[in-house]
């Protein structure tokens, strides 16, 4: 037996004792994680130095990529509040979202239960290892993890932390596991173990989740790019327009949901344009624009059709300027990503017709994209932002980590 | 360009059409082909025939196979009152199914959208062809329909009544596409078209479904076989666990929430199993069960461990002694198909227990699993039994074809 195939079929045993699991055993893991954090810092960050000596060994290295893997007092110690924020948040679990009365006395309703066993595939990024495998705990399931060759040191420290934390809690310490083979062949027979495993959630970039979606034959809870837009209409008030303009390009610019294209309906181009460039320019925001923006402005680049393909995730931003709303809709349906899209406009019907047409994850009327987050939301927590349909669309919170079974409570009914 | 992508492509187009249609106009649209159904019958029949004449030509075809191809007057009549049925639901598109206030005054909700463009792939049953679309059409989707050769000039004549009913109703006629290429590289090709499809939903048999599973790379709504129990406990009402079981097997034994195999504790064994035993062989039911249950009946045919696994679909019974409710819990966990599981108690503990443990998509406390169907739990019409816990999990109503999207309304605000 593969040590994939072993994992998973451990993890699936687990899994069943998870479910069953309460509340307050499921927030005592935490707890105890949480404190094994704290005291364990020091050799944590010993096994994370082993890490970033080889990558230095390593020819071609970016600063942020470096920076992503390491580990400081300071990053733990957030880890630890992260998990602390997971405790305090309503566990999904056993929650009946409804029940009802058929005419024959059957009583019917639908409990939320935990998936299973989630795998989750990531990059070199070790917070993912407590933030994601803290989630499916607290979910009731037993996760999977397979982390990237390069934080494989890290990964084993946290893994063993998560494993204690379980263990003093009397809860199975195979409800997190770590795989350690970090061969390419080892991560496909993952994505492929349909028997033990009940959902993949790959966490990372466009190449990462291409690559799962795939190999992948268990169903995957895909997380996409975010091609996002701000429409800024005929009837905006421009100020605000200028603010949340800024605020969805520059704010971060390197995550999904920054404005990577802002549209401008031709009857305030005049006015808007200039403003908002400058604005923007200031900033150090690379613009290229359409041929109308380029006339209004002149230090502007042109656009070309690759232009509004792009996720820049930069500091750079493409303007097109649009005769009407429906070309904006348009613009937006053939573009964008269906991540995250806003229409700044004081027009009623306008604003609902945006709300109702654009197909996206999350549409707004009067406010940044950058609100697109789970915790911006009010979900407590996000497992990745989900820019499918199926199951889960947007931020994935808690409840995206669970499914729901029927059940009926019957008095001798029989058809 | 092929069919298939040419249709593909049509299908999502229309699909931003059904997005957008009125509850009024999708009823009216699916009013016109009930009535066109009546009007029409005859030349149904007609075409109908050609498809019977063909299957007669061929060697060993099955009465059942022609009793499912075969279309009468009273099965369209049945089909147009399915879809009065169907206008009779309430139209899940457009339900906000929650919206919070965020602290910094942003009003997030959650919206019910149409999944986009469905394609459904199913065996040579013409009635599928108007129950899939008319489910899809209801929830605001555009359908792909991919039925089998045998019943391709059915399949022909009721789609163009699907087609003239939405025109009628001035609806995009492409909402409803046959693919006419009825070759197995077409149905290949339709499950790879995720550029344009969002779901697939397999109608059939384990093999259609497997082979949909195999090769899709779109995501599948999937349906599963049902190996279902039934656990009398020893603390079990006997005449109604007598009811039940009986029902269970008995009421119609070929679908798949019929029980497969009957669990019985051991301290009722010596005095319900001669009871069911008699009743159910009466009724022409070949029992099989374990060592214990064939010295409390000789009648009896030895189960081997291929029982357990069987979704018989037939009057057949695998029969089990277990030693206590845990045995129980255990063998429904191992060898059932997570369909519908079933115990029949007196016990409050062991009754939650059950509800709580087992791993099922319905799971019954003192009724007949024969109740697992979209119609019996009060969903109103259903697309399948999904034994998957992503999405959707038991019976699929409307909603199921239904994803969200996040609304998102604000004055403002930025972060």
């Amino acid at each position: 037996m593969t040590e994939v195939v072993d994992k998973a079929k451990k993890a699936q045993k687990a899994s069943h004792i998870m479910a069953e699991a309460s509340t307050l055993q499921k927030n005592e893991a935490l707890e105890n994680i949480a404190q094994l954090l704290g005291n364990k810092a020091e050799s944590i960050i010993q096994e994370n130095s082993l890490d970033l000596d080889r990558l230095m060994e390593k020819e071609g290295y970016t600063k942020a990529f470096y920076d992503r893997l390491q580990l400081t007092t300071e990053r733990i110690k957030d880890m630890a509040e992260g998990l602390r924020a997971i405790i305090a948040l309503p566990d999904p679990v056993g929650e009946v979202t409804s029940m009802w009365r058929r005419p024959n006395g059957l009583q019917v309703g639908q409990v939320r239960v935990p998936l299973g066993v989630i795998g989750i595939i990531y990059e070199a990024r070790p917070n993912v290892t407590i933030d994601a495998a803290s989630l499916g705990l607290k979910s009731g399931n037993a996760v999977v993890l397979r982390g990237s060759s390069e934080a494989i040191n890290s990964n084993k420290a946290l893994v063993k932390i998560l494993r204690e934390g379980l263990k003093q809690a009397d809860l199975p310490e195979d409800a997190v596991l770590l795989i350690e083979d970090v061969s390419r062949s080892a991560a496909t027979e993952l994505m492929q173990q349909n028997q033990y495993l009940d959902v993949l959630v790959p966490r990372g970039g466009a190449a990462l989740i291409k690559t799962v979606v795939e190999n992948a034959t268990v169903p995957v809870l895909e997380t996409g790019i975010g091609n996002c837009h701000t429409y800024v209409d005929s009837n905006a008030d421009l100020n605000m327009a200028l603010e949340i303009a800024d605020n969805a390009k520059t704010h971060r610019p390197g995550v999904c949901n920054a404005m990577e294209t802002l549209l401008v309906h031709q009857e305030i181009a005049a006015s808007f344009l200039p403003q908002i460039i400058k604005r923007l320019e200031e900033k150090g925001v690379e613009c290229r624009g359409c041929q109308i923006t380029q006339k209004y402005v002149n230090s502007v680049k042109p656009a070309v059709e690759e232009d509004w393909k792009t996720e820049y995730l930069d500091l750079i931003l493409a303007i097109k300027v649009v005769e009407n709303f429906e070309e904006a809709i348009d613009h937006i349906n053939t573009y964008g990503s269906g991540h995250s899209e806003a229409i700044v406009t004081s027009d009623y019907a306008r604003g609902h017709a945006f709300l109702s047409r654009v197909n996206a994850a999350a549409v707004y009327i009067n406010a940044s994209t950058r609100f697109t987050d789970g915790f911006e939301f009010g979900l407590g927590a996000e497992m990745g932002i989900s820019t499918q349909k199926l199951h889960a669309r947007g931020p994935m919170g808690l409840t995206a980590l669970t499914s729901t079974k029927y059940i009926i409570f019957g008095d001798g009914q029989i058809r």
